[in-house]
């Protein structure tokens, strides 16, 4: 088997209101069993999802946590705004669990690659949805439709460095269950169901250049992981509270 | 920027003792630059990590974590034997920092895809020194020092299903720092650290077919990563226990 993935040149700088799907589909020479990954700053910007630190007032509990934190008041009050629940308050980080589930640090909210010095970027207000509208987009104005992966990077418990992985998908199982499978001494394999969407997501960003802003990736060859259907989402990825052994 | 993956095709199943490097350095058509992602379980077997499970004489608090878990005691017993300390013991999950120090379930003790239905791999004993023999082994019989990867599957907190990750690596540095640069508004990049070797591991996985046994993945078009030294190997990935929210 193999895997093409190109970083998508020349896409302008995105702005609230602007049509990413067609803007894609102009530039990216899509074919059927594609999957487009997309950054999730470009989505985000596209819907409006920029905030100005200077027209946020803290609430309550946000002063008093930004003070242990060592964070802006501000932002940790866009963070909690974000947020279901605090998993963790501890050494400078704030790992919550987003309104969308996912549980990753400061929400997803981002200061960098935004126009104005004020500006922080908070996640899509549900990544699944916006894949799939996306996707619609690209059927529409290129006439195939590609999986669409929605990505950011999480950093992890017990390993350093951040990874991509997805938050949003459409088009995609984004678990592939081998279980069942027999391997080929014609033992059932173990264990094996395997987060492609997060793969697909961490295999795209091997491709971009974070300073020239390439928000876009194509990535060719798993015909076999894009379906028909627009499928369950990345939401499919999260763990159930009470088989999580981390929160 | 683009990337091309190929899983090599046509190697033999690997054994105890087996030249790991002249059997990849034969089939994979290597050039400078290239990253070779290597599955674990191959190099486990060259080096002979392999276990039979009848072998096995639990300890003392094997039994009774096998009882509480509703694993096999010769498992466990092999599980506690390849680690430094358990992280979490519970809801039939053992999680554990390996001698190695990587975090994950049993070890990465894992019995599927092995000859022999009482045999079981263990991880190799220090994956960084096996990617840099590899490494060596390639140089020699290919004549190019591509980077070496050694990939595993681990399950994460709070998401479903596996990604692979890098347990060694050779001729890469496997954190990509970004600080420090600035973005294309001239703006200083926030926390963007970047663990590639785990995305290449992850990205690799995507080209295999876990049925059909193709342990190693060539990955063009990354040389940018790719270092004359072998660098610091994989163990820079592990989050020191006093910077760790989660243990």
């Amino acid at each position: 088997m193999a895997l093409e993935l190109s970083a998508i040149e020349g896409l302008p700088e995105v702005g609230r209101g602007d049509d990413l799907a067609s803007l894609i589909a102009e530039r990216a020479q899509l074919e059927d069993g594609d999957v487009v990954v997309i950054a999730q700053k470009a989505v985000s910007k596209a819907e409006g999802r920029v905030r100005s630190l200077s027209e946020v007032t803290p609430g309550e509990r946000a002063p008093e946590l930004a003070a242990e934190l060592g964070k802006d008041p501000a932002v940790v009050e866009l963070i909690l705004a974000e947020s279901r629940s605090v998993v963790r308050a501890e050494q400078g980080v704030l790992i919550v669990e987003t309104n969308s589930g996912w549980i990753c640090a400061n929400a997803g909210i981002d200061a960098s690659n935004v126009v104005g010095a004020d500006a922080v970027v908070l996640l899509p207000a549900d990544p699944d949805a916006s894949a799939r509208r996306i996707r619609g987009g690209l059927r529409k104005a290129a006439g195939v439709a590609p999986a669409v992966v929605i990505s950011d990077s999480f950093g992890r418990p017990w390993r350093l460095g951040q990874t991509d992985v997805a938050i949003g998908c459409a088009g995609l199982l984004p678990l592939h269950d081998w279980r069942g499978r027999a391997d080929r001494d014609g033992r059932a394999l173990a264990a094996t169901v395997i987060a492609v969407a997060d793969q697909l997501a961490a295999a795209a960003d091997l491709t971009r250049d974070k300073t020239s802003g390439s928000p876009v990736v194509r990535i060719r060859g798993a015909a076999q992981l894009v379906s028909e259907e627009d499928g369950p989402g990345a939401a499919a990825l999260q763990r159930p509270a009470g088989e999580d052994l981390f929160r």
